[in-house]
């Protein structure tokens, strides 16, 4: 078997054909750990270690295209990583066009360096698009909030009907989580740093290769990690990160917190989205939901990747917190364990914030499925309301004790709520105060000015 | 069986007897609901809502201490939540002192504001001590770092000697990642929010319960949001998050990310103290450590505490993440998944968290085991610095290609690597240089500059 | 702050007050000890090493009981287990009634030994019940099953009407899932071990105790091993297993397979619970499924307590199966990260297995409520069957096409399918033809047989 | 970007290039499922409901390597499945050859059939090998068992040395829990089953295609499934299975428990091959360990590749038992979340397999550095040894106070602790009798007969 087949996206048609997959895919996994090393040349040619022609060789060799992926796979299981295959098919690419510049490929580092910067390398352009997308989702979603503001439909916890709500504060509140997410992913994007450590994490490598004495030496590390930043785009650790393994543990956070978030969006659309239930549906596109048995159906599959990923990404997740707890000064194993968990976290989650943009910008909302479901119950649905206008007169307890009562026979009778209530005595309510009373519309609370207040907060 | 002997923390000896227990057992949890409730009605006191007397007695009855906690806890597997009993135990308390002030208990209220609020305050209050101790943790390492900012070691990388590196230097590392931790507590922390949102999160309740209407009616969600934050020390929501699990989350994400980070320096304390090793040795104390068969162990208890919690956490907290996939106003099931596992991460990390100052205020540092053990490979740990000095000479490859022919041959001979290069011709270097060359001491790279930056960073 | 406010179940209602959570709480772990050290001490005796008087004072002595539950669990953080305290609380206990008997207690033997005999003790302890409940679910589901053979009900897939199925088939899977959990269960129960190496697996303690020699030694650790098996009523493992942890990492897998098969029954019930669908409630119960606001909801609460659990369990139990990964003779950590995990495990499975009972005796079906669902597409739920019917005549893509259309058609004019296939000429279905074709009745396909072969295939 | 880039192994290394990656690679996968469509229609076939030549003509046709596996991953977007696709496809290719055979194509069936079965096709292809591997690893540990029966080394616990064992019940350990990995991967492989439930799990799509009534008809869920699994060669389910998922959540918890156990092998060895330490050496090879920086490293790489599979699969498995709670009668996210993973745990499982052939065959052994590090406390690894010899003369408590005081001298001093008790008046130990007793060698317990049970055991 030739590599190429490993993976098409069959089995994850969440992310099959969106923008991160290309971003974290073994050759921009390549691509980004040979930008790490020609990075590092030419971070070391501004501080006069390397020629800067030999710096320039190695950037302009340090391509992954006509690189060998399969063969550099098959060799890393020989090494546990990557690097040192790339690293010898680096010198000889440069070796091509300069012999001299092979030389100064890799010089003083180790392959923790380059791997670990090429990773963030990856994981600055998987979360570029993630980033975007979160953004378009949750302006889409405040269209829908600022639209539905005062549409009201049936709240519900634990499976039933509570009291009325609005299908703004809805999907202000997926919003809401959206930009909670994207906060987070803007976090980590931020500080996304370089490996920079040698073999052990004192850098004792790449001084050996700087030919410096005294404070010239003492400077050069502070030196080297800020080149090395500025040359990468990233940022600048405190300390080499070998086994410290905050930026890849704060990845996973992120992620699975965002794919969580979409998650949620993902289910509050199956539970609307059911036969019985109908007030939302997910937007139409030609075969989109088709079963390969069934014509009627159009499945919902948008929120049926969502919540698939939403599924996957935490317990996934989980391993790259995992491996903070990281041995010595370079685990045999625990570095090893976060790569493909990492790509798929980055996958999966990049996977899903795409196709969130799909869904938050073609949902579509039946407004009156929403009204006839808040009928359902016979305007049960505002028992509470009613509880707290009677408390006053009949004291809270008699009163919740009434609404208990009426709704039990409500519901047994087939009669609404309103109709029990009237044949009640002494209720001091007439015919038209408690029919406004009943009417689910008038008791969605301050639905409309938490709308509000969610888009100012976050504009 | 009474509920007194559930758990006693014979199962988990890195919690039991810390703070964190205290502060969130199930008396402690039952407190923070009732402060949760008492500060509701001090709240809508403040906006004319509850009179303040009313307000008055909740507040002095609202004590977790004579209640019946067991029997809370049998009469919420029928409402499945505690909820639910707490309130009518909390209003009969209120009447047995004013009887006028039980219909003001829980006014327009659900039980998921009162819980969620408690879980806030409960994790408050939790996550100081946690925050002292990783700080005085943090300062301990400091000390160690400073103290041995040169003093050499071996630096080791899958398990294998790789080049010297200094006690310094792990240490100033593990103090980074212990204020990693802190910052991502204290930044959880900071921002933990009261809940307030009513039976369906739209305020109704609340709205219900206020004899108010046009502008004053509309500014009064604010209002209330703002004056029950303020009595409870809680930050202000912007939306009401009975289904937006950011909050729960984020303390499983900073949580487990502690946890890892101290089990990252339990697991090299680990490595350290192995009996071929022995560069560490864990705080003596009378008792500590010792085997129920072996008398001459030591057992490395605190690190061992440590890495148990270390293991445990990060899944138990993916829990929580999972569990932002909550759907509608309030999940039936996803919402009562969250309590136990997030006690549990509060109770490992926080009991962790307490025995990390013990270790690193008491660890045993032994510089001459580590330089017995640098020695042990005869030089062969500075091989990757020969290669640097002999590369302009001879070229990268050969000079590479040299030490590895050079490294076998001292390894299966038993000769140090001086002995071994001393008889091959024209390396160039007389027996001084390389007998300079290759003492481990000397080759620790920027070492001690990286603590001394570590230190300065972050002070 | 003593030891019994810690945890009295007022964050898990799932287990609280359940058999097992007596079966598993620290007072019953630390009797399956003592159970352990007596066992031993009498298996001893049957082989001679420790005079009969002394095994029986040591199992007079050997109650839970009087012991300080708190102090025992306090003083396990200075030996990172409770066996050390144990062990010396114990010897006092025999010493009282016997001076001489007390120097046989725990002889030759290690923490771990007794530590896991015990937890192997209380797992078994435990499983029981946990078998009774769910054979007994498993009963009333096949009741359920039965009697609902051919009630015909929607099949709903990705959240929408697919074709029908009868609720019989759906308690049929319920009880196959069951069943496949009290398999899974019953055969880690019948496989729980005797933990029995000594300080290092070796068994060298107990032959050190025992005064033998030649072939009596050679023959000894079977003659031990069985002997303990016996007097715990546990199984012999062909090797002590302190490293080597199948027996922990199988109760994870079963526990977590059972939580999961039970959270499968609670999701189903949601789904058909919500007030749209409301084909089957949960039983009643006086104040059961109580809101603290809304006086006409009564939650789903027992479907909600068992779908928290099933949340919890796997991502618990994995962290069973990841201690598998334990280094060396004993892990210093590893070990420690199962206990209170395996307990949280038992007793929110064992919990789950208790409420699953009540759920499946009380379940209320309403066959009318199902047939009215059925009926809301307009019998697009049988479009498939009638591809099926035309297809012969047509072809299959034809058939295909002509339904999908005539299913749109019908969805977006209201019209019912039959409606519009009457409509469309030269079909070759007359009107009662068309009529039955049409009835969601008529095409439950094989649900009956299913349920008499599911029925007959486990009685 | 082609489909071809997207994993090539780079990441992966523990399984890249080995036969377990090709069984589950994408194009395996659609053979796979192409298979299921072949064998579905050969079963009706057998059942007179598809002509023979038609079945025939889908066998023939049924080839994934014609197919464009991109282009199917794509569309797999607008269906949540890749089977709407696969179906359009092979009907498309059958019809090249047999156009009224095309009609037959999927007959009765939906996407979950075909993408279940294929999957448990492809677990099946996977498996085989894995077994296979599992038993040379065992084998090759039982040599090493039988070798070094008598082999003494430290054992140790909790980081430190203990008491003495020999190297073979090291390996016989590894051995039995090698052996408990294949029996639980084994029982799973032979419980394999065909999915076969149509649309919702009644079969009536099946039905509707075959023109029976009566007895016929009844009997034909039977001997469908018969046909079906004969075909196939899987097992034949009690019930249809699309939302009972026990199959696919025993194949994580099989998988999950394989990769800890192998991690168990994994960090013995990393522990043992620590440069202190040196007790064994994993087997050489040319480039092999090789760092691209140090010349003087041979790292552990077999061992670093099975622990980071061992770290990375019980997570991931626990998904799996998590798709357990499976709502319906299909899953919306549930099922479609088990794809990648289940792949994943295959794959990282497989791949760990295999690598531990190359590690059991060709694993080092160093008795000579177990002796000198059995050497290393001067006999202090004995203390719970003279204890026993002491106890019957000066009574238990006693003798462990002078060997915790002898122990802490001796290591205080660096004398051994043969030397410190021979200074202890009153001992009743001769010169001799001490040298014999602190001779760790002397002091293995059983570990020789327990070497020989576990081979007997299972041989």
């Amino acid at each position: 078997m030739s590599g190429d087949l490993i993976d098409a996206g069959l089995l994850s048609p969440v992310r099959a054909g969106t923008p991160v997959e290309a971003a974290v895919c073994d050759r921009a996994w390549l691509q980004a750990m040979l930008d790490a090393e020609a990075a590092l040349a030419r971070a070391q040619a501004r501080l006069g270690v390397v020629p800067p022609r030999a710096a320039e060789a190695i950037t302009r060799a340090a391509r992954a295209e006509p690189l060998d992926l399969r063969a550099l796979a098959l060799a890393a299981r020989e090494t546990a990583n990557p690097v040192v295959g790339l690293v010898a098919a680096l010198k000889e690419a440069v070796r091509a066009v300069d012999p001299e510049a092979a030389g100064y490929v890799h010089r003083g580092s180790t392959s923790q360096d380059v791997f670990d910067t090429g990773a963030m390398l990856v994981a600055r352009r998987a979360l570029r698009p993630v980033l975007a997308d979160l953004r378009t989702t949750a302006e889409a979603l405040a269209h829908l909030a600022a639209e539905h503001r005062d549409t009201p439909m049936a709240g519900r916890t634990l499976a039933l009907h509570a009291v009325p709500t609005t299908f703004g504060l809805k999907a202000a509140g997926w919003r809401h989580l959206v930009l909670d997410a994207a906060e987070r992913i803007g976090a980590v994007d931020a500080a996304l740093p370089v490996s920079l450590g040698g073999a052990a994490g004192t850098l004792a490598g790449y001084l050996a290769a700087a030919p410096l004495s005294g404070s010239a030496a003492a400077a050069y590390p502070d030196r080297l990690i800020t080149a090395f930043a500025e040359e990468t785009g990233l940022a600048r650790p405190v300390l080499p990160w070998h086994a410290l393994r905050s930026p890849v543990a704060d990845l996973g956070s992120a992620l699975a917190f965002t794919a969580g978030a979409l998650g949620k969006v993902a289910v509050d659309v199956q539970s609307l989205v059911r036969t019985e239930v109908g007030e939302v549906a997910e937007p139409d596109g030609p075969g989109r939901g088709r079963s390969s048995a069934m014509p009627h159906k159009r499945n919902p599959v948008l929120s049926t990747l969502l919540r698939g990923a939403a599924i996957q990404v935490p317990p996934i997740a989980s391993i790259l917190t995992q491996c903070l707890v990281s041995e010595d000064e370079r685990s045999a194993g625990g570095w090893h364990a976060e790569w493909q968990p990492l790509r798929e976290c980055l996958r999966l989650t990049g996977g899903a914030a795409h196709t969130a943009v799909q869904l938050a910008e073609g949902l579509r909302v039946r407004p009156e499925r929403m009204r006839e479901n808040l009928a359902l119950t016979g305007s049960r649905i505002v028992a509470e309301r009613i509880v707290s206008v009677l408390a006053p007169r009949q004291g809270g307890e008699a009163a919740r004790k009434l609404l208990d009562d009426a709704s039990r026979e409500a519901e047994e009778s087939g009669r609404t709520l309103a109709q029990v209530l009237r044949d009640i005595p002494g209720l001091g309510l007439d015919e038209d105060e408690l029919a406004a009373l009943c009417d689910p519309a008038g008791y969605t609370g301050a639905a409309g000015p938490l709308v509000d207040r969610a888009l100012r907060a976050r504009p």
